[in-house]
């Protein structure tokens, strides 16, 4: 098999490292690739990001961001056979590559989809509401999002080569940032080809992404406050970049995903013979051997009454026992190799310091009898459970992270005890409790969540479509306090907020609403000369406002309304119970009376332009109407946003006044529209 | 006068320094108090906040401690004329130390309001929706934020000792996080009676306010990753801590709010004549004055069209020559000294500095004519103005602060010239546009709002109610990218989620609602016995539900309410228009009637302790409701808030759904119920 070159896409240009290092094959141990970045000029890369890249992205609304974004998952799984042929040397089995490979993809069309859904067609992002600053209402404040100036670094872990960049990289696109990937290089030739795969679609702007497949030489030298970091990795490295002086002087974002001591827990309820006993050996075991336990999310810590450990022991050798190690090519296979030598390795060398610490219950170091040819030089280790009766001995356990199919079995006295020990960790990615206990689920999440990124609640009810102890999900952020690294990635739009600068803007409400495109209270509104339903989506301009006609409510109108629709409220019907309400002090109109009749002072019955009211929001009855009382309102165009080529959203700020043009209720309707 | 010794607060106790450096009286230099902190068992008084404090503070409901700032607010007020006396020490005249005291108390009050109007009566905090995670609904997730169980650590500028320490210790508190705080030594004695008087109230829980009034010993080795740190205060200083190994080691949260070069421009529109060219000359020389120029948010760079400098400046010499420099205690007296000699002499070395790229406008070192006596020793200096004609030939200007009343006047080639200037401050805490155009200002918000964390828009029509460029505001965020030291303060509820820690809850949806004590979509319902309108607050459980008897809607019951209510709408009346809708494909009911008749289905109308139903939120219509189908609802108590002791709010979710059990709308209903 002739050698890959792994490139670099810098500037534009698929271009090699004058210097390259070799990459081994993870289960023969061949070398199969090499790379390298020496040669880049990484100011270049970075000033090309930023104008070329960045100023491409910025014109782009979130809307177009995210059909990029969907055309490049889509691209990925279009040629996922591609990336399996290449990851199987990472020593993936097919499924460990699906989580990398098709969860990525996942994570890119799951991110594309709530950006269309919850972001605007637009460049800003408001944030909140508009906040009064002054009596009048002449001066206010509104929140918003935009896009930083800048470039998102991502420094990417070996484990999962094509997830990891994409779960990264999505965000920072949506965000309108252009991105610099540098993968893991023991994996980078997987993420290269992901890379060209994206470049293929021809989708993505220049300068949006470029690719540095060896180290990053002095680009950290030239970082600026509007740039953002993404670190995942070991500690180590973390602090090594963390601590870069750049860092804090330009004060860059840099948001670390690092060593994570995660731990699960059985609940006291979870003895043998019950369900969520045999879910809890079965997560502890997964999480042991997918990936061969090179996952930062997997249990290293497995918390269990005491007087249940030697059955979980028992259960956990028994299903260890099962798992097959070998090719990771073969159907046959459970459990692959690890990355490489150097990465087994250490990892043995770990265990053997846990071992200080905890009794090796099982393990047989060179991987027990391997299915597969020529495997020799393979970086193979059979699943490894530990076992330390004496916890709170015993630091290393819950500090030293042996990342590869490792965990330590621990027991706890009470249940504080459990929530102690899981928290003894210092801060991690995923914590787990299997349990059928709610009170049990809500005494950890109070007394530990504030330790854990991810909390998740294993039991019966849950177990057959729970995504498990160790699956980030795309839309729940991922990331963990403390030995975790402080960071925060992943949660749906979350995502894309944090790598957007908000800015607090301050004026009358006119400018702010010029700016952001929306109607604010308090904005001067454009009187309609036609009626707004009779406009189409595009000749709407905001603030144009529909005043109608008034309609005096009568105690006929109110009683009629009640027998008609069945609601008697003694508010609207007992003049006497009405009166004694602090309330009403009398007999009032239904609420829903009130946004009847308001509909029928604004609507336009024939066909037209609104096609269909499909919602009505932050809907606030402010004042009671009366008997006699009159009501009028106002239909105000605030915001637009076009759904497709054939559909709109827009959103109506109503109010409704009495006859003192008091307000009587508030609400925004919502109309699909033709654009 | 008797020299004061400002005292520390820990573990409990007021405990002297035994090492303490003298503090001089800003206008006249005489020694007035002295402070430190040497002896002070640091790791002790974290233990102290983490265990006594922080778990008192953790037992509160969000509504309780805003009881509790809000009572810290009032102590303040009504104890303000304390402070004031002293602050005059600090150099600041009434009305500065206005800014400083009843800001400082104004801002608590403020978020206390703000965290009972937005926050739960509750510990745990829910952001954003129940995400759907499996086809059948049976495990989802869900974001919660919890408190953290570390200590908040506020070191704090000197120019605001009340304001800086308060707007910090609102958020803290409010979080569920004590607190520790180290004031500036050169006005810690302000700071130091602050906290005296807000331990007066006895309100305050043993461990949640501590105060260390000299330096911080070794504090920083003992933090941990559950603890924030927020600063206030010089580039130089912020870099030290952030670069402490704990930090990054332990990804203590740190928030740094920095030296900000903020700038304001002159639109292009607001030549000498218009009401916005008198704004800004107003506006520059009054953040040059206020509290002597020593603002973080002061106009450190005044951006102007190249054809309005010479009236921009010939304008505010006139302004700054009328302003009055002396002894800040005498009421015709605008501007005091600086808070010290030594910082004094710093700005003038920096203006020293600035003045080879810049020509010194406006100066008298020393201070023009001083009003008052014995000023000599006083750290007195004249407004200073520079005016720099070649600005990108003039790096000084955009990054070294002068921390005094000092600004530089720069002209713009045009308007981007204008933006890329604002812009080479490298990140700023506030930048203002003065103009009455309001493209203007979003050209401004789009090239600009990422680099500064604050924008102003001021205008002839906000003018009047406008808070100026210079004042945070509790309900806005406070803090900026790059220079200004990357951080986040106040914005409201913003500053209390920062200050807690997120997690990803995932589990069943039952599993989920115990946690967050909500009804979630999901959870199994509890059928109800007695009728939900029957139940005081306190006797309804969460997730009790009506289901309701169901209704046939007739042809005639669309007309009927069509004519009654106004609302002929063709969908509703036009059998043939309404058949060609894609949407519609025939007659459908009205969507108010819909909600119309679900209230009389699940009404009970006779009083009771549902007082009111007062507004309404998320409504979605999601399937048509045709002539002869039949509708009926599911009632379900959402989640439950106590108001005050006679009041509460009942949120229940509403399902109405059809013959065929499809979902035909939903939404949230808001009640008002006796508790």
């Amino acid at each position: 098999m002739a050698i890959r070159t792994v490139q670099n896409y810098a500037e534009g240009q698929w271009v090699s490292g004058t210097t390259l290092s070799p990459i081994a094959c993870a289960f023969n141990g061949s070398v199969i690739a090499q790379c390298g970045s020496d040669g880049l000029d990484f100011a270049a890369i970075l000033r090309h990001a930023r104008t070329t890249g960045g100023r491409a992205l910025r014109q782009l609304s979130f809307h177009d961001r995210a059909t990029l974004v969907k055309a490049l998952g889509q691209a990925i799984l279009d040629r996922k056979e591609e990336l399996y042929a290449l990851s199987f040397n990472t020593g993936a089995t097919r499924a460990d590559s699906w989580i990398d490979i098709e969860g990525g993809a996942g994570a890119l069309l799951s991110m594309a989809s709530k950006a269309k859904r919850e972001l605007p067609n637009a460049h800003i992002l408001i944030d909140g509401e508009l906040e009064k600053l002054g009596r009048t209402g002449s001066f206010a404040g509104l929140h918003v999002y935009t896009a930083k100036q800048g470039v998102a670094v991502h420094i990417n872990a070996y484990n999962f080569p094509v997830w990891g960049m994409l779960e990264k990289l999505g965000p920072a696109l949506l965000a309108g940032l252009p991105v610099i990937v540098k993968p893991s290089q023991v994996s980078s030739y997987v993420a290269e080809q992901a890379v060209r795969i994206m470049l293929d679609t021809g989708l993505v702007p220049a300068g949006a992404l470029q690719l540095v497949s060896g180290s990053l030489g002095d680009l950290f030298e030239h970082l600026t406050g509007q740039d953002v970091v993404g670190f995942t990795g070991s500690a180590a490295t973390s602090l090594l970049l963390q601590q870069h002086p750049v860092i804090a002087r330009e004060a860059v974002s840099f948001n670390a995903e690092r060593d994570s001591l995660n731990a699960s827990i059985l609940g006291p309820d979870a003895g043998p013979g019950t369900p969520e006993f045999d879910l809890f050996i079965k997560e502890v075991a997964k999480e042991m051997t997918v990936k061969a336990g090179q996952k930062c999310t997997a249990i290293r810590r497995a918390i269990v009454p005491a007087a249940f450990i030697d059955d979980a022991e028992r259960a956990l050798i028994a299903r260890l026992s099962a798992v097959t190690v070998g090719d990771p090519r073969r159907d046959d296979v459970r459990m692959g190799p690890l990355v490489s030598r150097s990465q087994r390795d250490n990892v043995l060398a770990t265990v053997a310091k846990l071992s200080h610490a905890a009794r090796v219950v099982t393990s047989s170091p060179k991987g027990q009898s391997l299915l597969g040819d020529a495997l020799n030089e393979g970086a193979f280790m059979a699943p490894t459970l530990l076992r330390a009766d004496n916890p709170w001995n015993a630091p290393s356990i819950h500090e030293e992270e042996a990342f590869g199919p490792v965990s330590t079995l621990m027991p706890y006295a009470d249940f504080d005890d459990a929530i102690a020990l899981a928290n003894r960790g210092g801060g991690s990615l995923a914590l787990s409790v299997v349990t059928h206990d709610s009170a049990v689920a809500r005494d950890l999440v109070m007394g530990s969540a504030a330790f854990h990124g991810r909390v998740v609640v294993i039991d019966r009810d849950c177990a057959g479509e729970s995504t498990g102890h160790g699956s980030p999900m795309p839309v729940l952020v991922h990331g963990g306090p403390g030995r975790a690294g402080g960071g925060e990635e992943l949660g749906g739009m979350r995502a894309v907020k944090h790598l957007m600068q908000r800015s607090a803007l301050q004026g009358s409400p006119a400018s702010l609403s010029a700016i952001v495109a929306e109607y604010l209270p308090g904005t001067p509104q454009i009187p309609a000369d036609i009626h707004p339903f009779r406009k189409r989506m595009s000749e709407l301009e905001i603030g144009y406002t529909l005043n109608t006609a008034s309609r005096t409510v009568s105690l006929e109108d109110i009683e009629q309304f009640a027998h008609f629709t069945g609601d008697t409220f003694y508010a609207h019907m007992d003049e006497v119970a009405a009166a004694a309400s602090p309330i009403f002090g009398g007999r009032v109109a239904h609420g829903y009376l009130i946004l009847s009749f308001a509909a029928g002072l604004f609507v336009d019955p024939a066909p037209g332009p609104v096609l269909a009211n499909f919602g009505l929001e932050q809907l606030r009855f402010v004042k009671p109407l009366k008997p006699g009382d009159t009501m009028k309102v106002a239909l105000t165009a605030k915001s637009k946003a076009l759904r497709n080529a054939t559909m709109g959203e827009v959103r109506w700020a109503v109010a409704v006044t009495n006859q003192n043009d008091e307000l009587v209720a508030s609400y925004d309707l919502l109309t699909m529209n033709t654009p």
